[in-house]
């Protein structure tokens, strides 16, 4: 029997899983609902939270306390943990999972980067971001006065160190000086390499590829320089969607085990994320 | 209290996970058993065991049968599924769990695998091995009429295809060109571009380094050209060491939340394997 999954929310995001769902034989999209829609008329199994982040965990509250799963990409580092502590009364008190941050970063980078310290215990790992769309950034150079459009891109230097590659439209009359001086006097940028960057157009310059270089040097056991490489180059919002119905299908097999609450994605065994069985999946995979 | 763990077997990779022990705060080595050894003397929660590969499933099977919880880097590929199969029961009559195929490859890398078949669901994994000593087409090359000593180094070619570069340590007498030929025609050695090297000294050559180089290509949703890659440089016992070490403490978990029976790496989840406060763990990982 097919999953029955809703989108709540149809940006980049809600479209990519839309792509996922219906191209996964084990399941099958019962809605889309667009951000403000009413959702008592959802009737799915999970529901894949596709809003702003910000607003994550009210619909997840409002979803898990009808008994409906969800899964979402909530991406805000330091209030993951507390999204999970406030979302587990309600997915455990309805027999429901809510599986929390679960896009590229956080999600799958957090699965390798619990793989690897696992087994190289003592060691830094660096996440490099990019070259990539910083939503963040993005946004907070557009608010900046004088900016009718911007782009934010990370460029990765190694060691967790990123430059801030910042485009920006003016609108008319605008100075480009003053613009490049309240930005990089800006919270956003200020702690960063940062160069602006005067451009016609926005529209002609916007990607959405994006990517990973995640690397730790390590010890296992008492033996140093163990030495591990983690590098993608993807289609940021493809990626997203795609993990996103990778984790409502985990999601399912928690609950039907039973298994209540509200996990990330190094609480989840990875086999749960992949369709089809078992056996064939050990037998290829191991 | 500390994981009480047992180390069946000391070789290379039992004297690695002697290490991975003793650097682990959460657990206490209580006896290391040589090959053949009584096993009747042992208290531990887990056994590690460190055996010939081909020896792992009755030592598995006995221990299981005591209640005491197993770990191992069974690594025939084929037949993993199987001994998966054969271990369940003793595990679950007897309120135990048993971590297989938990090394590098099989292991590490097969989460790796899982989880970017899932992040990509359609394409191609290549996992390329090396440069590296290859253990069994060292023992089929040590095996050949007139070879005293011999050493098969594992060289990545790309997409899954390796290069065997055979180093040979002649008794005295034979012939450089029979072996060759002899080795070349083994079973081991015949689908594989071969070449035999004579050397003075084996000695000299031999390294426990490794490496792995695992890429996909594959497609999220509908979007192609999804690309990753992990790639490690690697002491070979040690990180095998490590992670049987890591695995043993997945292995207590499971067994606490009476989840018994025979488990792939894939099957647990990552954060299972680490040590310390899940809070801590979740808010520095994801």
């Amino acid at each position: 029997m097919q999953t029955k999954v809703a989108i709540i929310g149809y940006g980049n995001i809600g479209k990519a899983v839309e792509q996922a769902v219906e191209s996964a034989e084990d399941m099958q999209l019962c809605g889309i609902f667009h951000h403000n829609d009413n959702l008592d008329a959802i009737e799915a199994d999970v529901a894949v939270l596709c809003t702003p982040t910000r607003e994550v965990p009210v619909y997840a509250e409002k979803l898990l306390l009808r008994g409906v799963c969800t899964v979402d990409s909530f991406d805000i580092h330091g209030q993951i943990y507390d999204l999970r502590q406030r979302l587990t009364p309600f997915a455990c008190q309805h027999k429901a999972v809510s599986v929390i941050a679960a896009g590229w970063d956080p999600g799958s980078d957090s699965v390798v980067r619990a793989l690897l310290q696992a087994i190289a215990p003592k060691g830094i790992t660096y996440t490099n971001f990019g070259p990539g769309r910083s939503m963040g950034h993005t946004v907070a150079a557009k608010a900046i006065p004088g900016v009718k459009d911007a782009l934010s891109m990370t460029i990765p230097l190694g060691t967790g160190i990123h430059r801030r590659m910042v485009y920006v439209e003016l609108e008319e009359g605008a100075s480009f000086s003053t613009v490049e001086r309240l930005l990089l006097e800006d919270d956003y940028f200020a702690h960063d390499e940062t160069h602006v960057v005067q451009v016609d157009s926005i529209d002609v310059l916007n990607n959405v590829a994006h990517g990973v270089n995640l690397t730790r040097s390590g010890v296992s056991g008492c033996t140093h320089n163990q030495r591990f490489e983690f590098n993608m180059a993807i289609n940021n919002p493809a990626l997203t969607g795609q993990v996103l119905v990778a984790v409502a299908r985990a999601a399912m097999r928690m609950q039907k085990e039973e298994r209540y609450g509200a996990f990330t994605m190094i609480e989840i065994p990875p086999i749960y994320l992949l369709p089809g069985d078992e056996e064939k999946l050990i037998r290829s995979l191991v």
